[in-house]
């Protein structure tokens, strides 16, 4: 299991990829399967861990990027015999090693930064396995092996049947994800609005959020840690998900829905392979659609927001479908060794 | 022979890196040695070439060089076992793709630009083969194999023994050349300096150089094509090489004697091994001494500075060194396997 460095793995704050990470290698470790993950030295698992990064990047700018990817990437290739299978949430460096060596490599396409990486995704296509995070993260000039939504650890979620009076952004502070929006929405609606999240561009953040930050209406509490993230999601009324963005997925908008919060979201991207319009949340196209929206919050069940993801994104339900694509994997790989002899 | 993609083999202008690939590349095809040159689409060679980048990624700034870097290395891996040797001039990343493959990899080392890179060529030091271009240029944490210094095409230098009245700055603008020094001892001496290069550091540039550039003592023309090169080289009276670090080796340093004309160097880095104290030059330690120095260049012969570079630093002697460090390292690969067995 090969996860970024960017951060630890589970990380300590943010770090999605390393998130996902996580919950898949300590569900695979419960099944009994044989899992070494390759990832910060800080990082925490019951699988063995093979590490040469000491601490993420994110968390010390004194390393030098290039040089810490390559050596933590060239590892886990130089230890390939090992290994049934290599999983690879690192991006497109890794497979640029995956011809050398005989262990079939599967990579979890996390997030396409650039369509100047897909010529590297491009050349491998026909070589290595690939996974989408969700349908509408396809590109079409790709083959995906499967589609396997991420799955969360729900009962780390405290579930609160009644909520306080706040809406809430809970992400990244950049163009993407809305920030902007989300406070357009709270005014629209004279609603009071909660904000956590890093800072992802300060000028952004300076121009578009801050000027508005009153610490009444529109509260920032800078960047949470992961316990009172879930205070945060579990009190909110409604998560504000104003996305400008193809967003290949939204742990937040899971991890509200299994606080019991609906979320109000930008119909697009992943959005509708997450929310359940009018059952989960509301699936809208504009500040206006959203402040409709939240005028008709109450009428969600907060109960079904829950169930909805104990359904469909527990983290039982994501290590099965892996577990069924390396399957497949080690069958395909079986046949064609076959046919070679 | 897996050349930078930084500038094309040979570069248009700049490129000291590619500019040795490709001497090097040409010399060994005269000898009848079969070699593939993995290296930019725009380069030219009469070995054969294997080209993923289109371009050179110091001339389009739209490249990601992270995917034209890997992309470029991982071919000549991945096609390792059909090459009795791949000679890396590509920095430090090809190593962490060396243990996957069968092939021995030797790696000159042309610049180490950051001590941390350095984990990289210490985790590679006994399972490759390293190369300094000085004994100057060695770093004590390493194993080297042979010390190759670089050779010039010497006849593709005009050798003058009536040279112009000029000084002249050859070298990148950049602060570790010492373009402020050698605008000093022009000053100082009442001489005409003419300065040629590209602009590595636009600040410096800006507030060391720009400000004495008159166009009549002082005269900067630009970053100039190989022939204006080669004819400022040749008709100086001496270039100024007021280095502020420890050069590994400086090319314009021979290229200058080649043409006939002495050097005045900072005596630290390679220097000492370029070029002879009062024979070929003058080794000095400050502006003081580099203005006398400029007084006493009479004294020095072109012809000598000349057929120091003529025995010393011809292409013909770099490729006899490459072609005995390949036969140590394949003699070295069969005892092993031998031993093996």
């Amino acid at each position: 299991m090969l996860s970024p460095i960017a951060w630890s793995t589970p990380p300590k704050k943010y770090g999605p990829w390393e998130s996902v990470v996580s919950l898949l290698t300590e569900g695979l470790v419960k099944r009994g399967i044989d899992v070494t993950l390759f990832a910060t030295a800080d990082s925490h698992t019951l699988a063995k861990l093979h590490a040469v990064c000491p601490r993420p990047y994110e968390e010390d700018k004194s390393i030098l990027v290039k040089v810490c990817e390559c050596l933590h990437i060239s590892e886990v290739f130089e230890r390939a015999n090992e290994f049934d299978i290599i999983h690879n949430h690192f991006d497109y460096l890794p497979l640029t090693y995956s011809s050398l060596v005989n262990t079939p490599v599967v990579t979890t396409i996390h997030g396409i930064s650039s369509r100047k990486i897909l010529p590297v995704y491009k050349k491998y296509n026909d070589k290595t396995f690939y996974v989408s995070i969700s349908d509408a993260y396809r590109c079409s000039e790709l083959d995906y092996i499967a589609t396997v939504r991420h799955g969360i650890d729900i009962q780390d979620f405290h579930f609160n049947e009644n909520p306080q009076d706040y809406l809430l952004f809970l992400s990244r502070l950049h163009e993407n994800k809305g920030a902007k929006e989300a406070i357009k929405v709270a005014k629209k609606t004279g609603r009071k609005l909660r904000m956590a999240g890093f800072i992802a561009d300060q000028e952004y953040f300076e121009t578009e959020v801050l000027p508005y930050i009153d610490n009444e209406q529109i509260i920032y509490e800078g960047h949470v840690d992961p316990k009172r993230k879930k205070e945060l999601l579990s009190n909110a009324s409604a998560l504000l998900h104003m996305i400008n963005y193809e967003e290949p997925f939204g742990l937040s908008v899971v991890e509200a829905m299994a606080s019991g919060t609906p979320v109000i979201a930008m119909n697009r991207g992943s959005m509708p392979e997450l929310i359940r319009d009018k059952e989960t949340g509301f699936l809208i196209n504009s500040v206006e659609e959203a402040a409709e929206a939240v005028q008709k919050v109450g009428s969600i069940s907060r109960k079904k927001c829950r169930e909805s993801v104990e359904k469909r994104f527990s983290v039982d339900r994501m290590v099965d479908d892996y577990i069924k694509v390396y399957e497949i994997i080690l069958e395909k790989c079986k046949r064609e060794f076959k046919m070679q002899k």
